[in-house]
């Protein structure tokens, strides 16, 4: 395979095999994340090879690093499941019009695990173009809250126009781009938050009914507004019943987090009485092929949405990737609006 | 409105308004059944009156008797959820084709309520020819079963070919019919039942694993097998972790019945494990749109494989209307394989 002359010099392939991750030193030590000399990762048949100059951060990487999170088996140890950089060997990987992927090509990648890094290898149907008129650092800021937001209230939970939608932790990542994107497809948004100024930003960018669930009942207020048509929950078992209680008929509650606890008790005939449907996902340990069907859903119906503005990322702060432990700590702390994005030293 | 003259004398349409139906005369006694002579009722603004000359006996109709299950709002107290008789007075009710439905057309019917009786009103998305043919026994005893499978194995949880769908319990009228209509689908079937006779017949109609759930641990054996794609499941409470555990990735659990009690513990981990979904849905409380919906799709999916040899019904027996109480107890105590039929004299 010959490569055209990659465009960025910066990131031209390299014929060493040095580079840089992030490496946890001790696994009992959530915040020993250390930026140190690696061998550099050489793509298998059907993967990419990319160099990274921004990773997004997510409440799954704290997990990984508290040793909640393990990565899919065949992956990398290295934290990170999503990042934006350059193509550095494409190694036959296809844009979605189906031309080829060159060296020096900017590109935004969903993974399963190695974002924290100068180099990652990426199965070619998790790469994306950047969203027209993104930066790098915008780019890394979306796949995560994109494909997992499209993936769950859409190829999931099917939102309709009218629907009532409900996101659990409004003011995060998740939160702010799944307002946006249900209020593109026509839905009511109602957020739940734990502050004032969270509930703010939400309202910003669309919520329609906003409830502080430290001062209400969030199971009340959607019951009153005739129940939710599908709730993105990030709680688990602590929000299980009010979660069924807040549904209206045939509704869905698609569970991504367990912040709340993983047991809990269901009540089938409340479930009933509504005709209620309970999924609990994930993307990480999707095959190869779901996430390449997600990666290019998302692709071709949130990216538009992007390159208009309709749905606009919200970056709470940009920190050198070496401060990985730090950007964990804030994520836990309940300091970050949106996301928190880690920048990547070039080679 | 005109009517054609009827083609039936047997049915044709009476002026004077004596009926007869099971009355229950003592709440507090479920077998209390008693056929009793009761004012017919008349089809409001987008109903039909139906004569009915068979009743199908479901297992809802146990549960209503004993007090649980309460009829939906506004409609008839009478026990009964689906039958085939005679249209008395069609009121402007069309076929799935467009053209009028007649007096003295013989008709399957979908109910809320009421088919233990000699009339019925029923909404007109609720009517259907009967299967190319079906004698009315026949007719009377798939209504249920058809739109109970199809609406919650395809329409709730899109059965593939090539998947593995488990059903509980599948001797039952349900179990039987949807064996075969898995089958149909392309799908392996699974099935539990309590006694080597039931799983013989559960063979005949197709299955290809049978696991007596007296003698073998269901969830083992699914998981040998690579997991559920598909369960309905008819226990609730008592089976919902070993559900969970029979299921494959992206499996989805449709609980319709709470036989083994309504209230469980859900590992919200191990569902997240699977991307596992869990739907408990009915067909009684749905409004007479996504009923009519339900029925269409019955209709036009299901009639054709009833016509055609595809799927059999198997009627273990039929009784007078005046033995409600009887097959009900039959039912109960397990004795019967597929469907139980009541005959209702005519006027």
């Amino acid at each position: 395979m010959t490569h055209s002359n990659a465009s960025h010099n910066n990131t031209s392939p390299t014929t060493d095999n040095t580079s840089h991750a992030i490496v946890q030193t001790d696994t009992n030590d959530p915040s020993s994340l250390t930026w140190q000399p690696v061998t550099k990762p050489t793509p298998k048949d059907g993967e990419a090879l990319v160099a990274i100059q921004f990773a997004g951060v997510n409440r799954a990487d704290t997990l990984q690093a508290a040793g909640h999170y393990p990565p899919p088996k065949g992956t990398t140890n290295t934290i990170g499941l999503e990042a934006a950089g350059v193509v550095e060997d494409p190694n036959g990987a296809q844009r979605p019009d189906g031309s080829p992927w060159q060296a020096g090509d900017q590109v935004a990648v969903l993974l399963s695990g190695g974002g924290y890094a100068q180099h990652v290898t990426v199965p070619h149907g998790q790469l994306m173009p950047l969203p027209e008129g993104y930066s790098l650092r915008d780019a890394a800021s979306v796949v995560e809250v994109a494909t997992t937001v499209w993936s769950n209230i859409m190829m999931t939970a099917h939102v309709n126009e009218g629907d009532l939608v409900l996101f659990h932790g409004g003011g995060g990542g998740i939160g702010l781009f799944g307002i946006q994107t249900a209020k593109a497809l026509g839905a009511r948004v109602a957020v739940t938050a734990g502050s004032q100024s969270k509930l703010d930003t939400c309202a910003r960018y669309g919520a329609d009914i906003l409830i502080n669930y430290k001062e209400e009942d969030f199971a009340e207020v959607l019951t009153a507004e005739g129940g939710a048509n599908v709730i993105l929950d990030i709680i688990g078992a602590k929000y299980l019943d009010s979660n069924i209680k807040a549904l209206a008929p045939d509704g869905h509650i698609v569970t991504i987090g367990m912040q709340g606890g993983v047991k809990g008790e269901l009540n089938i005939g409340r479930l009933l009485a509504t005709r209620g449907t309970i999924s609990a996902t994930g993307l990480r340990y999707r095959d190869p092929e779901d996430k390449a069907r997600i990666v290019r859903a998302t692709y071709e119906n949130v990216w538009p949405l992007l390159a208009d503005g309709t749905i606009r990322t919200h970056v709470d702060r940009v920190l050198p990737v070496q401060q990985a432990a730090e950007a964990h700590k804030a994520l836990l702390a309940g300091e970050i609006t949106g996301k928190i994005v880690l920048e990547v030293p070039q080679v």
